[in-house]
């Protein structure tokens, strides 16, 4: 009997060192392809972020008065409750219009190469000014957003002291500057792939890391890699087989209206895969609500293989562990309207019949 | 030169306890007037609150998914950022409908003897169910709402702590009761005019511990008073002289849709004037966004007194002094919707036009 258990001891012993070696290659693997999420605001080239500057850009992130309305806030869309976006196929704006496109997360989005789906922005300022002017988002106007902040003294003073020895600091591209701050915050450091990689081996179960190999073996990591698993590069939808038109509708060509260049006719950025699991429906129409079923497509579409169920399974299960320590974010005090402080746009009492608001430029996320 | 030093020490000495024997006296009187906002959470009569009850309400407070939409919840036009109100004339709602009535307050609402313009719902519990299910606000119902809570496990988890020993935690009168604690939290104590009253009369200056004196002499003090400054009870609108139809519609008779008592038309509930510097615009049909010209207004409606410039100017520095310590929210962290969760209301391009939304019932705030 003590022969026998000793055994069992001994091979399970070796079973575990077995199991040792094959994670720890895994985990080397996977440090070669992805890396952690820091657990440090990432600096921002050309605009470093100060408290003041992170502070103002947080007020102006949840201010309602950017927008021609009144009642949209950039958080309506990147709601910081719902994992940075709104859950909805496309997002609803002003004059209840829906947008082209599904709203991606601002969280961890300092990581990206590029913003929008077509990486027409090349970082998050410039990306800050499209929806607060969008007629479909925020249907402002750069001289209205100004008269709103410089109607307000407490805005003045906190954009002196976010851009000092700048002789007039309420510009747009200084709102755009302290909503890029404040956006580079937006943080999710120590997810379980994170503490997977970082060394311990344990933060991941079997299925999960069945799901990690699978994900670098079947092909995915080869556009989602890097930080984000995702956002540093732009690849046709559809490389082996295109998906139907509800989930790739001919109207939107993506990154070739960015480019004019017929390669990159439905061409988009690789969707950063972080806190995926919170950030429900996919895809650039959302039109696909279901993670297990958003792989499966990407599997036929962009590898051309029929993942089986398990297969499918464990790579969802893999995503789930990417869904980190979401940012704690205090609701600001914004400061109070003035007499000087500009109106909200007198509501038409259906705006869209009467076409004010589409008149508006109407660029896509 | 000695001795005219120490006459004009003298004379200063005696103007000095000339006023504050005047002080004294206003705040003597003051208190028998108003009483200060408690700097903790007041009890709610029939439903405790608790760190987990109030915690789950802050969640649902902030949670979209409450509407059909999905895009609108109770802080869209309550929002804590502002005041705890829109800062619009009227609200924005379900297929950009504009609302009734102007958005009230939240903050220190705990305190009204009834909610609503019109006192409809005796306690924040009855009063959260309302803009959820109207047709122009959150267009949700009973049903959906919990069929999106039932969907998720962590509420199912958090609607059981909350509410501990009921066999059913996840009812709509529970959504109601957690909204309601959380509310309950949503307190502005420490204002001046609350330092003042504690004893500290040089909180207010000469001017606005005259608009303090012209409050109670001219009349506001008779309907404005108790912790709010108003909420405790109804008033007509135009006691002296009705003011125009602009401000005050003959379509909107206030209470009179209540109790149908022909007295009760054009009947309010006396607004409360905590933080009222900071929820502009003002009355019921949000039509004055300017708290000079709202004071004026009341003098010869309510009191038949035509105040000079320097009375509404006093009056309105004494309003500044009610502004308290806003609370300090984090944004909740919600979880993720499953694949029972039902999803929003697909968008019709113009719901509108579709007659989809309007057809619900639609109560007024």
């Amino acid at each position: 009997m003590k022969r026998a258990l000793s055994t069992v001891a001994a091979l399970a012993l070796l079973a575990g060192s077995a199991w040792a070696a094959t994670d720890d290659d895994l985990r080397k693997r996977a440090n070669e392809t992805f890396k952690p999420i820091p657990s440090m605001v990432p600096a921002v080239q050309g605009n470093p972020v100060t408290r003041e500057k992170a502070d103002l850009g947080r007020m102006l992130f949840f201010d309602p008065r950017l927008s021609a309305s009144g009642i949209l806030s950039c958080n309506s869309c990147h709601n910081l409750a719902m994992g940075g976006d709104d859950n909805l196929e496309t997002s609803i704006g002003h004059g209840w219009q829906k947008g082209p496109r599904n709203s991606p997360t601002v969280l961890n989005s300092v990581f990206n190469a590029a913003q929008f789906w077509d990486g027409r922005a090349q970082d998050l300022r410039t990306q800050a000014k499209g929806p607060i002017q969008a007629g479909v988002e925020m249907a402002a106007t750069p001289e209205m957003v100004l008269g709103v902040l410089k109607s307000i003294p407490e805005y003045q003073q906190r954009f002196k002291t976010a851009f000092p020895g700048e002789a007039d600091a309420v510009t747009f591209d200084n709102v755009a500057k302290a909503i890029e701050a404040f956006e580079a915050t937006l943080i999710t450091p120590a997810s379980r792939f994170d503490q997977f990689l970082e060394g311990n081996v344990n933060a991941l179960n079997a299925q999960e890391k069945e799901g990690l190999r699978l994900f670098m073996d079947t092909g995915c990591s080869g556009c989602h890699n890097g930080v984000n698993l995702g956002g540093q590069d732009y690849f046709p939808f559809g490389v082996v087989e295109r998906p139907g038109s509800d989930i790739l509708p001919p109207g939107d060509k993506g990154r070739f209206a960015v480019t004019k260049t017929a390669s990159d006719e439905y061409v988009f950025r690789a969707v950063p895969l972080r806190n995926v699991a919170l950030t429900a429906p996919y895809f650039h129409t959302g039109k696909v609500w279901d993670l297990e079923q958003a792989v499966a497509i990407m599997g036929t579409s962009q590898l051309g293989k029929e993942l089986s169920r398990d297969e499918v399974n464990a790579i969802t299960a893999f995503l789930h562990t990417l869904s980190g320590e979401q940012p704690r974010v205090e609701m600001p005090l914004l400061p109070a309207s003035t007499a000087q402080t500009p109106r909200p746009e007198p509501l038409v009492k259906n705006s869209m019949e009467k076409g004010a608001a589409v008149e508006r430029a109407t660029p896509v996320r």
